[in-house]
């Protein structure tokens, strides 16, 4: 077992650095990183094409992980100033040498872009304990996936930066609880916002945008 | 990194075997165990609530798989003949190990039980790799959760025995389109039946119920 550990160890300490590596290229450009991880299904991807478009599309960037298919970076091809897509092939996580890789794809240094977002893969464990040198974490629940998440992934939701409840529109038809959502927030991650939103109907979605441009405007800044 | 293939090689060869030991003793036993897999939220503690209340409930026992909180056991404790609750405490999947103490604790010799049904991780990558000693293998996707997820989580449904299409209510209302789901889903597996149900309304239920007294009905005849 212990040699299972040392390699755990050592793989986690080699993606730190290179996490590092990414945050500071990510600064260098001007660009800020979100990493945004939820199970399959919670709506990232619908998210981000009405993130995209609000924000300056001409100016954001994006990476998705995925492990198999290239359907969500096509839906967002059109919208985005640039994307890639990472394919793990089995991988459960993206990690920060994939995202270096995508970084190089996308020509970082000349790309003039302010955003990136990393779209992680859908699944709510394994990207937890793999910084990829994003500025800010994202986790994003749904309402259709039930009121008792929080607690039950609670390595997900507690390293978070900001929370995002989508699918807000269908709370009351589905009996979803946002207060059984925040009392269990309360005891794990009380730093992070908990931003009630749409992505396809819109509801909610100025907050989340206020909260990117306050968090691009802080960037460089010490946040 | 060879040596890490190493190590991860031996964990899943000690997982097999494991699994093989799970295996012969349901059969000793007479007991048809189920591997439940699906995202988080997609509705396994609902179906096992409504299984087992249609089925036998003193010839049914459960063992639920979670990060943390024993919530999900404690959901279908009052309907089920015995309920192991295991936390992973951070584990995406379960193991055969984990499932053999399971199976321990249960008292499975002297439980007369018809079936197990084992509710996996809510992991739509990790418990893939993991045979745990169960009969049939169940996917289960829901369709809040988008009809693209067949292709993207290949390795979920390709190994399936049976597939379970969850909240079908919703379908409509979702602009969900089930023949995305078969179209995939004729590419990677076409000997898993695939059945619409909603564990909610009831619907499609009895499809469920018939396969699964039918898997029972042929254990141990050579499936």
């Amino acid at each position: 077992m212990s040699r299972k550990i040392d390699v755990v160890k050592n793989v986690l300490e080699a993606n730190d650095e290179m996490a590092l590596n990414n945050r500071v290229l990510l600064e260098q450009c001007g660009c800020l990183a979100l990493n945004i991880t939820s199970a399959p299904g919670s709506g990232k991807t619908t998210l981000l094409e009405k993130t995209i478009v609000d924000l300056n599309p001409m100016r954001s960037g994006v990476i998705v992980g995925d492990l198999q298919t290239a359907r969500d970076a096509e839906r967002v091809a059109h919208i985005a100033a640039a994307v890639v897509q990472i394919n793990t092939e089995g991988g459960c996580h993206l990690s920060a040498s994939q995202v270096a890789a995508a970084l190089e794809k996308l020509d970082i240094r000349n790309a003039n872009l302010d955003f990136i977002f990393i779209e992680n893969v859908g699944n709510m464990v394994c990207p937890s304990d793999f910084d990829l040198g994003e500025h800010y974490r994202v986790a994003m629940l749904s309402t259709p996936e039930g009121d008792d998440k929080v607690a039950k992934y609670n390595t997900m939701f507690q390293p978070a930066d900001v929370i995002l409840l989508n699918k807000i529109d269908l709370s009351v038809m589905l009996h979803f609880d946002v207060s059984c959502v925040r009392d269990d927030l309360s005891k794990i991650n009380t730093r992070a916002p908990l931003i009630e939103l749409s992505a396809q109907t819109g509801e909610g979605m100025q907050q989340w945008l206020d909260w990117l441009q306050n968090a691009k405007a802080n960037l460089g800044s010490g946040k």
